[in-house]
């Protein structure tokens, strides 16, 4: 490896860490980094925070200049060009000055595409309209910024999280907001029950939030656009933005005949390297094998770009670093809630046909009686048969990231529910509890396995069948408050002396608020020869699944 | 396993645990809980937040009362008991009624310890004063609430975390605040240059610390104490709260002949059994193994004692449950810091003689562009084999309890270096970073291991022999604020221009802020065929190390 003359298309999260870490590698190798737009290293991540106003100094969004690039890593880096094709056989590629309108080529040793992906823009009729705006980087957001100049009212279409942070940056500025999503939730990834809490989430915060709702059409309506609905409704708004979802930016690949795969990403190895053996690809453009599934998968993910990136750069300087697949392990901020995910996810469980069981709890982020505790609702998905945790999902306002942050970690190293007992994690009141809700889930989990407790779900006690009765364990007090149609309440601390009025001919599901009254019950009712499973999660699971 | 009476020493952490535990496996078991106290299932954890009056409300230290553990669990909770002898022989203890004075006997088919630790009084001439408490329980919290009312000034002689929890809690009511501690650092456990940084914290809150001092006697003064110091000095204080350290409640189990450990902790197996086989024994009394080290340790936390009630509970009911050793896991508020440990700590590292390599990271808790990040010192212990991950330590304003847990996680399931490379967490502007803290210094430490970055560290550039040269990559106005001493100033941006002023015959130990430039620099050295190293953590590290 004693040359090196290594291309890189594409200057953010991918292109300028495979640069960086290319130069570390090889001091010698002559690097040039293309990239269309005028700004490389750009924080796409913090661009609705700006929006909003919570990143104020549009200066900090620019991880890293052009200039910094050379003095630190001595790259060539060539902003406003945009390489337009690449000939493999010439190993060139053809570049457009994008000031000058000049092109010319450029010969490589090395290519390496991270061209990232672009906002889906269907063929929706009006959807040229100036006033539908997408936003994938600075120059989308300065113009966003400046369309939203003294206007009232604006649309985010798409609840994926790019549409969800736009929400919320517009709440932020005053806008009325409206957020219009095809599926009956926000937070695609998501399970529809963990996603419901952000629709209350949103609508507390003043979003008009319109689900299994499509736009039909765009219409120009004087200084802003109207939206027509699929349910009928004309909604005017001073501006629309498109967000859902992206898809890779794979042009120049299938023009110069690289292979993608069967999701439309470029097609690589686990070395990132494409059917071609001089041509590596990373990033949002590239196809990646899920982790817990082994399929195919698109994880548009600054985490896996820039690391793809390093190896990639390793690779082409005679490393040997494997790309080890995504988990897709995400987090996103709805105003005072985050949504964090790792692993698989039940519905893409039922649609892989993976067998599954699942459990709920809803432990308080650190010590109650320390001030600031929160809730966390945590969704855990494991093996039945090896007890292998699989998939995790949490919703709340404290603690959600370090939760999913310890899953996935127990997820990559393949540990079960019964490791998750036993973790033995940081405990002092501001922080955590001496039990953590990672423990709480996986002691849940664990009873499930060994027995000890056997689970019920929603649908189970929406649907008793006739040898089965719903009781709720609850005090009257919380009874009050609402629960399972048709439940008959009897206090757990009445359990006890109430045993002979309960039958041991038919089964029992018994709820209570989050589980674990129910869980006593079911020991109680089981040692005493009774038939019953508890409902994980209990009526709080019950309320954001049925929400 | 069909009987069982079960008598329970301890009605807080670990006694309440087994107790709560114990009913749920066996609905028909008599179990009785016996509490010296007048309360069970408190927040011992939560008593220095209710002194500093973070905790406003004393009854939310009350986690559970015996009503509850009565109607939700059916035990027979008998707090102002104590148990003051075991009868092996004839499987029956004695127990003194504190209200009545009497004395009775109860059989039992299982016992379980849980007797706790107790504060340490060394012999001090005058400890006895009524001037000198100690905090353990809501009483010790009371009378130190109560003899705190009208005064002005306390002293904590101890800087383990119950010490300086206090010493916040004094601050936070306005108490002129004396830290004594007779180690040269705080926070035992940590290594010193990360307890450095807690050092500067507690002084810039106005905590009067006073290191590497003893306290030689108590005198009576008036409505207060003197504290007469090893340097000499008589400190006059309201107050003197003693929180040098505790030690296991051992006196029952060694008058019971049951066997001790090492440590002075009572000797259990891996299912919590004592030298009896009708006797278990869990929580701060008994000794672990440490899980790192494989030594005998005592680690006196709250997780540890909770999870080992439950697993003492499940083996007396037929249950097979094994305790997996205790990593240390731990964290302490300290003001506006958090400082968290999990595993190998270097100072033990070198008291075992285990090898290992070690490196330093200072990245951001999440994307430095969005409001509230704070900077991580984050060590990291690792195998230079194998790179598995020996032990980590953090400090900083935010963050540090999920790094440390991450790590905890990792090193639990015996992961490596490289794994950190690739762990997948969650990233959005406002929880994290594309590449975290974890996944930092899992690039650093691989690189090392690779080869690809030689280090070096505080000790080496503080002494650089003839043939080495301390060289700081910084920019000059970074330099004026402080370096290492006789460190030349070659600004990484004109490293390369200025190569032919370096000798090939000299090693360089390089240094910048936190080591990303210097790390940047060897490479460039190295590769033109200097001899370099880097020294790990850069000037922050060499800061909190000589300060
Ligand atoms: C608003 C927004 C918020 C986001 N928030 C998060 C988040 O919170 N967490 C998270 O993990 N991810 C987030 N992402 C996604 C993350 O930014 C991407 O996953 C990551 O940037 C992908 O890196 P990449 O290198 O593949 O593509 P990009 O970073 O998009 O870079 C691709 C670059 O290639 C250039 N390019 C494309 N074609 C050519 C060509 N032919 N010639 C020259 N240049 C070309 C493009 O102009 C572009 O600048 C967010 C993205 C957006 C837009
Ligand atoms: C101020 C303070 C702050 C703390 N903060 C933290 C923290 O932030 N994180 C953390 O992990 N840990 C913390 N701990 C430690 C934690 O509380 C203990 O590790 C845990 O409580 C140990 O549980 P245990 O059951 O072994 O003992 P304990 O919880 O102490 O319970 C033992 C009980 O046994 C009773 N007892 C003893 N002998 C007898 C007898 N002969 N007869 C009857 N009863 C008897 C005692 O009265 C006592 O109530 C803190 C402790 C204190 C005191
Ligand atoms: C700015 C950018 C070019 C930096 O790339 P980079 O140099 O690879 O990344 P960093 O600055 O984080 O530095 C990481 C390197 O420094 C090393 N490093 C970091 N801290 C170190 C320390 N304290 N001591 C020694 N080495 C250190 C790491 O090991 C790594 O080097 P390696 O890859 O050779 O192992 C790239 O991250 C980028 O473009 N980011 C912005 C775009 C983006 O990611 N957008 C999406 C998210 S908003
Ligand atoms: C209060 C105390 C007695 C409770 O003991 P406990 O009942 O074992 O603990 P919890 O209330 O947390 O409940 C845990 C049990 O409920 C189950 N559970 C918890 N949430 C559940 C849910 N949502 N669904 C089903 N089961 C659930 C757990 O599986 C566990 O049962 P298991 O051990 O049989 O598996 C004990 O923790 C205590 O005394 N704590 C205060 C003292 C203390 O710890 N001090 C030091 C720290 S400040």
């Amino acid at each position: 490896m004693n040359m090196k003359k290594l291309l890189i298309i594409g200057g953010v999260a991918g292109g300028a860490s495979a640069a960086a870490r290319a130069r570390r590698l090889d001091e010698n190798a002559e690097i040039i980094l293309f990239e269309r737009g005028p700004d490389i290293s750009f924080a796409n991540c913090g661009l609705p925070y700006h929006i909003g106003g919570t990143i104020a100094d549009r200066e900090k969004l620019l991880v890293t200049t052009p200039q910094m690039m050379t003095s630190k890593f001595n790259i060539d880096v060539r902003t406003l060009s945009e390489v337009v094709s690449i000939d493999r056989e010439k190993k060139e590629i053809a570049v457009k000055n994008l000031k000058t309108g000049e092109e010319y080529t450029e010969a490589y040793d090395a290519l390496v595409l991270s061209p990232g992906a672009a906002p889906i823009r269907p063929p929706i009729p009006g959807i040229d309209n100036p006033n539908v705006l997408t936003l994938r980087n600075l120059e989308d957001m300065d113009l966003i910024i400046q369309s939203l100049a003294n206007k009232k009212s604006a649309a985010v279409i798409g609840g994926g999280y790019i549409g969800l942070e736009m929400a919320e940056a517009l709440r932020e500025i005053k806008m009325d907001t409206t957020l219009i999503e095809l599926a009956p939730q926000v937070m695609g990834p998501a399970d529809p029950e963990m996603a419901s809490v952000l629709h209350q989430e949103l609508r507390l915060f003043g979003v008009n939030l319109k689900l299994e709702t499509s736009v039909t059409a765009f219409e120009e309506a004087g200084d802003g656009v109207d939206l027509i609905l699929s349910d009928g409704e004309r909604l005017h708004v001073d501006l629309a933005i498109l967000a859902i979802g992206v898809k890779p930016e794979a042009t120049l690949a299938v023009d110069a005949g690289l292979e993608l795969g069967t999701t439309g990403g470029i097609k690589v190895n686990d070395h990132m390297l494409t059917s071609d053996p001089a041509i590596y690809a990373v990033g949002d453009a590239v196809e990646v094998t899920d982790f817990t599934t082994g399929q195919p998968a698109l994880i548009p993910l600054a985490g896996p770009a820039n690391r793809q990136g390093r190896i990639a750069a390793d690779n082409i300087f005679g490393g040997d670093s494997s790309y080890k697949n995504t988990q897709g392990t995400a987090i996103c901020k709805v105003f005072n809630l985050a949504i964090g995910m790792t692993g698989l996810s039940e519905k893409m469980a039922k649609r892989q046909n993976i067998s599954y069981e699942k459990v709920y709890v809803h432990p308080a982020s650190h010590a109650s009686y320390y001030p600031g505790s929160h809730p966390i609702s945590l969704k855990l998905l494991f093996d039945p048969a090896s007890g292998k945790v699989l998939g995790a999902q949490a919703v709340g306002a404290d603690g959600v990231d370090k939760r999913i942050d310890v899953l996935a970690v127990a997820i990559r190293a393949g540990l079960t529910v019964y490791d998750l007992e036993e973790m033995e994690l940081t405990y002092a009141p501001p922080y955590g509890s001496a039990k953590d809700a990672v423990n709480y889930a996986g002691f849940v989990a664990s009873n499930v396995l060994r027995g000890d407790a056997k689970l019920c779900h929603v649908e189970d006690v929406c649907n008793p069948t006739e040898n089965q009765m719903v009781v709720d364990v609850r005090n009257p007090e919380e009874v009050e408050g609402g629960t399972v149609p048709g439940a008959k309440n009897i206090p757990l601390g009445q359990l006890r002396g109430k045993l002979d009025e309960l039958s041991k001919d038919r089964e029992y599901l018994i709820l209570c608020q989050v589980g674990l009254r129910g869980y006593l019950a079911c020991r109680i009712m089981t040692q005493n020869g009774f038939k019953c499973r508890n409902l994980t999660g209990g009526y709080k699971t019950y309320s954001m699944t049925t929400a």
